[in-house]
């Protein structure tokens, strides 16, 4: 490929009460950079860019597209010319038509995950030594999205040949041929994005990277006494997995946040994938509480970019286990 | 009364596998005083006598007593004539008969449950400083007992009226008139004992005291790595009640510790003791997963003081309910 | 005795710039219960009560009283019965002449420091789980206080056979009688007053206990991010002595404040104060970075209670040497 | 350029003593990989290549060469083109003659100091997630190399143009045109490299990354506990440059040591360097003591590549000035 796909960027979510919203995500720490009746845009606390995560008031929730930022502006172009060699309809979004960013290009990738890619991106003032004004888990970047799809080893294929991605770590199942999940990168860490077996294609969660794991506790703290501990759904606990410290938690609309810290350097062109057994107990929870079903089991909707309708979802190729699906 | 117990002192549990009871202790941080084929003498970072925790191989797991510290030796005496005008009777342990430690006396207290009471106790080298010896979650000082027993308002009426505790936090229904579970304390913390309502008597838990919260965190990390995440039962968490950060674990014979940080200071003579309905979800979890049924149920069986006999429990005065019972 | 000194209580400090003043002690994570043009009031995240530190505009800075609080109203009584024996006029302040609290007495002690003892204080909401509100170094609790005196011995004496308290850790110089610094407790920690030898007396440090040591890293970062960098003096740093791990600051009138985290249980009858030799290097700094010149020089005015006067203060009885005189 | 360097990967250091070597950098809980009489290989946390960093005994302390990791084998061939078409005598370092390690070229490069490159090494068992061996300050990978030169710019304009680093940060003198101090950077972090203005070229430290801030302060605890509380040199505090939470160590041959923690995502194509004045004082230390003048002053001394002789050292191009030099 010659286009350069640099990291996982922003998220746009379509939310129902920008009110309640704004509450849970002020928890995490996210410096919101500008707001109107109908959006919020928030940063994380090292961002000089305007955003990382984008909310839309609408009257469904759902997941408008997740976003990819590219190392230069042509990459755009450049990307376009892949997806249309590979009959992929790239829509852009032309610079304006979106607050504080440049144009944009949108695809429905392969698992049918509404993807965008951008360069620019506005430059607002870097909070990351305002320590007076960090609060709850003071969420530093963000970090990786986490999908739920139906043919784990196409997407798997697709992302690492023909875009570029590395793995880091995978889960296979002993006499079984395929992936059931793997854990994909760009930027030198264990993950810009995730794919496990399942229901999709579906947003299991956007992943947070945070400064460490005092924070993540200060997080649950902070969380509990503004009323949304019930917005707790697994953890702190530590996965085998990218040895990530975790927290997982349901916005108002559902939509699930993963708070960790702890992976580690994957950038060397040698680094040996790591591979777990799906029933090896300490790949997903090297130690904590059993996930509940509702992490199993739900995800946020994805809408198609060219259409805006939801996109459906597929049974997954490999037979769903309880203990397989998802990290 | 004109004794003075001063706080909780230690434990004797009786375990069935000295070698495997080791290996988790240890990886909690305690540090063995001395040891033969037949016992180990734990203390904590702080300790500056014997030891906080005994543990005696033998046939069946149970909890042989738990003791408590007077300020003199002349309480001991205090207390025996306190006991005998009670109708209690009143087991001396000469000095030499257990090792490291002076004369004690055993009796069983109101609900059944095997108490000693101590002065004298050998000294040895306090390892506070010795932080290159400090492994897990460096368990700092043991903190209290938590006994489930079926009568809490009648427990509670004897430590607070006749032995001399402080109430700092209990737990009520709504529209009825019992205490379903009482914090009391001697020294100026939350606890040195608890009650809930429960079963009883059984001992819940020994509570150890950490130094902070990331000791929890790298206990959990050194449990984990040392083969030992399937003793964690429940936590991390904080619990509303006493605002401890916990973590509840089990021995390799089902004992159950918890370790925590994060209580307060309760000496004040005009503490007002707080009051928490049982139906208030944040009570037992100001955030974190719910306790695991084997929590509510489960816990280690107490041994009668002049007979050595497993002590007999009774059904909870109070309908039990899941919320209910016990921290 | 008869009377039952509790612990720290309370200091009253006179500062030149009450905002000033404020933004610096916001910093620290204290809680402003109430404040006027003239006077602010503040309590640690833990109290129940109005106040543990009370700022006071006036013309020069200077420390008004140090405060203990006694087990009971009655106690007060005993007091001055004890003091009249000892010859030393007591000052009644009466309910109602202060905020918050009820009538307290006030001495000037063997030393020449205005102490001042009471029982009753106004009752507030604890903020203790009000995790939203803690920022900075959330300080959780006043500790102790930290005197210059002249003769230390003499203090030592006074404190520990007239009025009841005992010695955790102490510093002697080989082949010599007296005692260089000596650490004083009455609630069951390492200090509630501490004496060392200087020119005295004056008001060494307040020291206030934090909750674990990234809450004092936190409070770096916090008062650095407002401006207050060039207010820490020392630190952070562990003592040999107490096991603090420390943070001196300096208030905007030079008043000094510890931040601590570290010590341990004392509250055993047969607790043996450890003696530290005065040239031992890990005694003051179990590691950090040499004190600065002003932490042994440099410390806060005290006013005599009956006049409002200063005290004079006086050449210390041992001879003065930089390691020695105070921690 | 068509050659692509990765990431700092190794320093080789002489030491004199290597038992007093081993005792310190097991303090900070490095991993020896292997060792015999002559040399210890020591890998980090995460590490899953034999080491990196390699303490040869040697009578006299120095630096034997600081190794950059290229992306593959082929860069070493680029490499050596490039800098013959520079005049720049390349020398290669057959696999074999070093241990865990493939074949590597040395040069001295524009300031003079001896530099490696590397692709192929060892694979060894990674330790990330067993917490039981983790100790002190539990070291998880090498960072960055920080030399002191005589001319900065011309430092800092051959590794940006002809090495293909980027700058994160630089010092500034305002109203001078020169740069006093540069971090750049090849993985997206805060640097791989910085280069300031003193006496050089000399190695000023090996910065390696930890977790998070506890375990520095659990580094300096350790350190102290095992009787090395005089090797740390300055610390606890934050930088405003790079903003590190850092601890300089001095080994028991004089090699600086930095342990730090806080840095952020560098890896966007328009990130702006910062740029900080001089005289900023926050830039040094946004919080903490002044750095001693052993830290200004002192560092290690580097050795020909081809010659094994001491480089010599000139005085700095710039002014120097103390809160000038180096970070």
């Amino acid at each position: 490929m010659n286009f350069d796909i640099k990291r996982t960027g922003r998220a746009v979510l379509h939310v129902t009460d920008l009110d309640k919203s704004r509450e849970f995500y002020d928890a995490l720490g996210l410096i919101e950079t500008e707001s109107d009746d109908e959006n919020i845009f928030y940063r994380a606390i090292e961002d000089h860019n305007h955003h990382c995560l984008w909310l839309k008031k609408k009257a469904e929730a759902a997941v408008e597209v997740i976003s990819y930022r590219v190392n230069a502006e042509a990459d755009l172009e450049k990307l376009e010319l892949f997806f249309q060699s590979q009959g992929t309809e790239v829509k852009w979004m032309e610079k304006g038509s979106q607050k504080g960013i440049g144009r944009t290009i949108r695809i429905q990738d392969i698992s049918g995950i509404p993807v965008e890619f951008y360069f620019e991106m506005d430059k607002v003032e870097r909070m990351l030594q305002r320590f007076d004004i960090h609060v709850g888990a003071k969420v530093q970047r963000i970090d990786h999205f986490n999908c739920a799809v139906p043919n784990v080893q196409k997407a798997y294929d697709y992302y690492i040949k023909e875009l570029g991605f590395a793995c880091s770590e995978y889960t296979t199942s002993k006499g079984e041929d395929n992936i059931w999940a793997a854990w994909l990168h760009r930027k030198p860490g264990v993950h810009d994005t995730a794919f496990m077996n399942s229901i999709g294609p579906r947003l299991h969660h956007i992943g947070f990277w945070l400064k460490d794991p005092m924070s993540l506790i200060d997080g649950c703290d902070y969380l509990a006494a503004k009323g949304f501990s019930a917005s707790i759904e697994r953890g702190p606990g530590r996965h085998g997995l990218s040895n990530a410290f975790f927290l997982y938690l349901r916005d108002p609309d559902g939509h699930r946040i993963e708070l960790y810290n702890g992976d580690y350097y994957t950038g060397d062109s040698d680094f040996d994938p790591i591979e777990w057994d799906l029933d090896d107990p300490q790949r997903q929870t090297f130690w904590g509480h059993e996930a509940p079903d509702s992490w199993f089991e739900e995800a946020s909707t994805f809408l198609n970019v060219y259409t805006g309708e939801k996109v459906e979802t597929k049974q997954p190729t490999l037979e769903k286990r309880k203990p397989t699906t998802v990290i």
